[in-house]
């Protein structure tokens, strides 16, 4: 079953005519998630409930998003549109007397907090309100979630390879690693490799030395040098992510304040992972973590400053609510949807250290598809 | 002046107590532009009238965002937010009673298209309305068009260093691009370079024989082979964009109707580049392009489907109206504007060919920061 036929019957159960998904220069990823590729000119997906899919677009791009739907099999009328009147009046015809989804989602909600839907911007969504005559527009949340959130055996498939190749690319990384290389050398390097398979799923993270402090340091000019190497980084091939941190220490000796806490962080991790399972809340592995960090000596308060995972998939940061002290009571997991493993301790202005691992929820216990170095020696 | 202070002067003019930036997972390019930095977790930048700003942040961005702002000389007050609840009060008192400015634009508004300013999204700005009372929210439009359309002098002697630096790379093509290599390992290489020195502007399209017929087309794992290659590509470095297209043909002896298109495309350039100065319509080159196009042979409608030049800068597609026969008559070209200048003819599932330069708009006559060759032979 393709996606549209997967949406169509989502939409049949929640009785909502059709989805728009709206996208302009690549504003909303469920563009590329429908189309299987990548646009960027004004466009408009509607996905019916009857099966009379449209597609809106300019002509620069509406012949390749016919081909990229004709390679996948899905029936789907292309239509070009010259201006804006046309455009205004071919939307007119879908909106009309109908429930429609779009892409919002709510913000500031404890308990059902869908901002992994919120794409659809503000000036688009006055435009369509101004446009369509006794329309009713939902949150696309509940579809995005159910077609996103658990992966099917196809994505599992394909997120086993992606992270062994990234595992392959990384475990190079002693090879060619100098110091004195630049951050942006290692980047670089890391991300051509990327670019000839696939893309990097996000902005790599190298971070030397005081650097690795900023879990989301921007990566600079500076040389690598003596001290604390923080790599996080992944690839994007077939439309899977991965995403992995190692930490490193460049030079012979490491203290044995960085020994320590490397190794406090495996067991974290560990512990952890117990409760990476179908049925557990979101909220327990971040807990345990956490309850164990603190027992060690390390106030997670203070040095643990992010969550302990998140959701991936089609994106790095995929939909569906992270695994963090703070998510709500009510937020289970499931098998079969991927989550990060991440945790991390960080000294402002000085140092920082995160193992980051990728993981299929299962029902018994979960499924590692990454392995952090147990040895954090690098060269 | 720092941008802080710049957009400070613009909502005094405005008569608005201040512009709230919303950003979420790089949502909105504004954090960047008045940050210097990428960060990805949800934060809040508020740029106040009265000079009292504040960066709403959580956690694990807090201390780099108040670096990158420390660096810049920048006084903000960067305040972290542990939980939803915290973050809710914090806005409540900056908004509540005042007017002010968010990015969202006007969609299908022919006279006042603004949706270079639609960033904000729609459950964000839901959100926003609930929170705070008697709060009057405009369009931040006029502070973004204000502050990105026209470039001050430190721009532009970055955008000449880009493209210089642009220039150097491509013009190394000639020497390594081989037949067998695939598209996407022409494009790793190419933003292997980039990487080491900034990041591409864009995906680069590299788009060989039939796919150079589709002017966005995904870059392929297809082999280069002896026909048509189509690059699209450009580096930032400083925040600053280029963005060049080059059209080669690989093998020794391109057909007569390729070198004649080519030929005829870049004399349409040259007459186009003509009406790239202070005072002309933003539709004028794009009518004298077509209209030699026609005079030529080459069916405009059929064959020239897109525009001919974008605005270029912070983003490879900047703010502001294109340069297209369809913009409306009102857009005037000023000094120091950039744009580009890229008409391009196509033959549906058969070839395309595409040259594209950069240009600052000046006084008298353009100047032109990029060169595509004159001799399109590749190999």
């Amino acid at each position: 079953m393709n996606k549209f036929e997967q949406a169509c019957n989502i939409l049949r159960e929640k009785n909502c005519d059709g989805w728009l998904i709206v996208c302009n220069e690549q504003s909303d990823i469920h563009s590329e998630f429908m189309l299987g590729i990548k646009t960027h000119g004004r466009h408009y997906i509607f996905i019916a409930a009857d099966g009379h899919h449209a597609v809106f677009s300019v002509p620069m791009e509406a012949f390749m998003i016919k081909k990229a739907l004709d390679h996948q099999g899905i029936q789907v009328n292309v239509e070009v549109y010259e201006n804006m009147g046309e455009l205004k009046n071919k939307l007119r015809k879908i909106l009309n007397n109908k429930r429609i989804a779009l892409n919002y989602g709510k913000i500031f909600n404890s308990k059902d907090n869908t901002e992994y839907a919120d794409y659809l911007r503000v000036g688009d969504y006055f435009a369509l309100n101004s446009l369509a005559y006794n329309v009713e527009f939902i949150s696309a949340a509940p579809i995005i979630y159910q077609l996103r959130m658990i992966k099917n055996e196809k994505d599992l498939e394909d997120l086993r390879e992606t992270c062994k190749v990234t595992m392959e690319i990384l475990n190079t990384l002693p090879d060619w690693i100098k110091i004195g290389m630049t951050e942006k050398e290692i980047k670089a390097r890391l991300e051509h490799e990327y670019l000839k398979i696939g893309e990097p799923s996000f902005e790599t993270i190298i971070a030397s030395c005081v650097h690795s402090a900023d879990p989301h340091h921007n990566t600079s000019q500076k040389k690598i040098k003596k001290g604390v190497l923080l790599i996080d980084t992944g690839v994007r091939i077939n439309q899977m992510c991965s995403d992995i941190t190692w930490t490193f220490w460049v030079g012979s000796k490491p203290p044995e304040q960085f020994i320590k806490a490397y190794s406090i962080l495996l067991k974290a991790k560990e512990i952890s992972l117990e409760y990476y399972k179908d049925g557990e809340k979101n909220c327990t592995p971040a807990l345990k973590c956490r309850e164990y960090l603190r027992k060690e000596g390390y106030n997670p308060d203070e040095l643990f400053i992010h969550g302990l995972g998140h959701s991936i998939g089609f994106q790095v940061h995929d939909v569906g609510a992270r695994i963090s002290k703070s998510v709500s009571k009510e937020e289970i997991l499931k098998e079969n949807m991927v989550y990060s493993n991440e945790p991390g301790l960080y000294w402002k202005n000085q140092w920082g250290i995160r193992i980051e691992d990728d993981i299929i929820i299962k029902k018994e216990k979960c499924e590692r598809v990454t392995l952090a170095p147990k040895d954090p020696l690098l060269i």
